[in-house]
């Protein structure tokens, strides 16, 4: 249906990349739904011309300069205002459902039919599984709905400083009400679960359908090498990552780095792809090593260095001796 | 009603102490319901009498020496031994309706309530959180049922190993099927949460009904300082401690501890207390500080030092300082 569409939101060109990503992945799963991507106003035009190519509405939102309701909620609670923007979702009422789905999340097969879901139907979030994750849900688009969040915001604010607690604040009947509004867990497969139930991601973790690349750690942080196939980033062992970082660098280096460069045209720009061995070793030279008290302090602070010392198969390697 | 029970497991001492203070928690916040324990031969007599105060029912519970049809399944599964008996509770059929307790569960108020609940209502787990928990569960008693439990893990195993990932496999619908036997997470409130995600912790703690103390690091393998009310064992700053774990601390010096000592008599016993700060000091001084390497490994297999380095207050303030 045409009144239907994938939302994403860029703050900056970082995360655009990311939105470029997304996009790609949902065309290439074949999505009949429209894709929306919301930028904020620091979005380059370069960028916003590829996002131009990939969806089919690039809308530029800016509550600080809107001088509408979002602006004068904003002025209550300016510590709220990357949730406000994210919030400007529910104003896309040219649609009458939508699935908003987070910059820093990958599709890794056709998923349309959780248009089939209604309002609010997110996936539990497995730091506390009676909060959804809100960087998957679906929502019907209305100004009602907009001016509500944007009055339970201000009045309330966030428990956690982010979108995440205004939404499960506001849809605070999720964790009781209603089974269908819980989506699987593979819709958004946070890279954190793989860490706290391993054995699980080995039963289930081969069905995901949307990867979440959760954590200060962001796929488009780090460099890939095309010849070797290899990601670096600050780390001891840029050979160890899982497979759904690969996934993205392959999508992104394949597909989005050409538009770039088209438009970039001779201006330089960092694509973060290196070429040859000696280009990815150069790149890993300059990142420094953290010391095992930045290392605990970033893991604690649910920034642990998943594609290096903290990966994937590292830690698979030694909770299988663990597991034994 | 007469013919419902809570049900917990102890295996050995340990878990027996984890049991009475179970036992103790649920007495103390009035429940109408009968108190079964199933114990394992290792426990001892001393420890036997002492649940057979607190409990209605104490239950020696053995797969290996039974002959049953669980015999039969443990000799092609023996890998699943501590699971078939977890898995035995389905055999109290002299009861309609039970809620089993992991021994490592602390109840903070009457949870009477759960008996409204039908088989098999669980809260989800913070790992994999369309897998439930199962350290608080409810269930109805049937040989049928059990049977069927016994095929299973027989022919299918375990993905984790354990009963969690055996009654995960049966109760497969469990995610997707009712949302009233998605017990609120407040009913199994584990530890690992309030690290994964501590504002949700902040603003919903408060209503925690039962604290699960999962990981290697039980309440009982700690040091309580009846004096100073500290509780220390092999960690930097034994004063860091959530508040959880000094509730359990204050039962099991107060009510249980009283208990074991007539049991035991002259005969002597370690009653994980000692008197005033020498002693505390003192216990502590055994305690191996571990490296950072070790610490690291520990975290990754969900052994976190929850009472000490990775205390809750520490990386509250840690996370404070992040959020601001």
């Amino acid at each position: 249906m045409a009144d239907q569409a994938f939302v994403t939101l860029a703050t900056n060109d970082s995360y655009a990349r990311g939105a470029m990503v997304l996009g790609k992945s949902l065309r290439n799963h074949s999505t009949s739904k429209k894709l929306v991507v919301l930028v904020g106003p620091q979005v380059s035009n370069p960028c916003q011309s590829v996002l131009k190519n990939i969806f089919d509405e690039v809308k530029v939102v800016d509550v600080l300069d809107s001088g509408d309701t979002a602006h004068l909620a904003m002025m209550k609670r300016p510590d709220l205002g990357v949730t406000f923007t994210k919030l400007h979702c529910w104003t896309l009422t040219h649609y009458s459902k939508c699935v908003f789905m987070d910059a820093d999340t990958l599709v890794l097969s056709n998923i349309d039919e959780l248009f089939e879901r209604e309002e609010l139907s997110a996936a539990p979030d497995p730091g506390w599984p009676d909060c959804f994750n809100s960087g998957v849900f679906v929502f019907r688009p209305s100004v009602e709905t907009h001016g509500k969040l944007l009055q339970y915001c201000t009045e309330h604010g966030s428990f956690d400083g982010g979108d995440q607690g205004v939404l499960n604040g506001f849809f605070s009947d999720w964790a009781t009400a209603d089974i269908s509004k819980h989506l699987p867990f593979i819709y958004n497969l946070s890279s954190i679960a793989i860490y706290t139930y391993l054995p699980a991601f080995k039963q289930y973790g081969g069905n995901a359908k949307v990867v979440h690349f959760l954590g200060k750690a962001k796929p488009w942080s780090y460099t890939f090498d095309r010849k070797t196939r290899q990601i670096s980033g600050g780390v001891q062992e840029p050979a160890m990552h899982p497979s759904f970082l690969l996934n993205w660098w392959t999508l992104y280096a394949s597909t989005v780095v050409p538009m770039l460069q088209e438009q970039y045209g001779d201006k330089p720009f960092h694509s973060g792809c290196v070429e040859g061995e000696d280009g990815s070793s150069h790149a890993q030279a300059f990142q420094p090593i953290p010391t095992s008290e930045e290392r605990k302090e970033q893991w604690e602070q649910g920034q642990a260095d998943y594609m290096g010392m903290d990966s994937f198969d590292n830690i698979k390697r030694k909770l299988d001796i663990f597991l034994k």
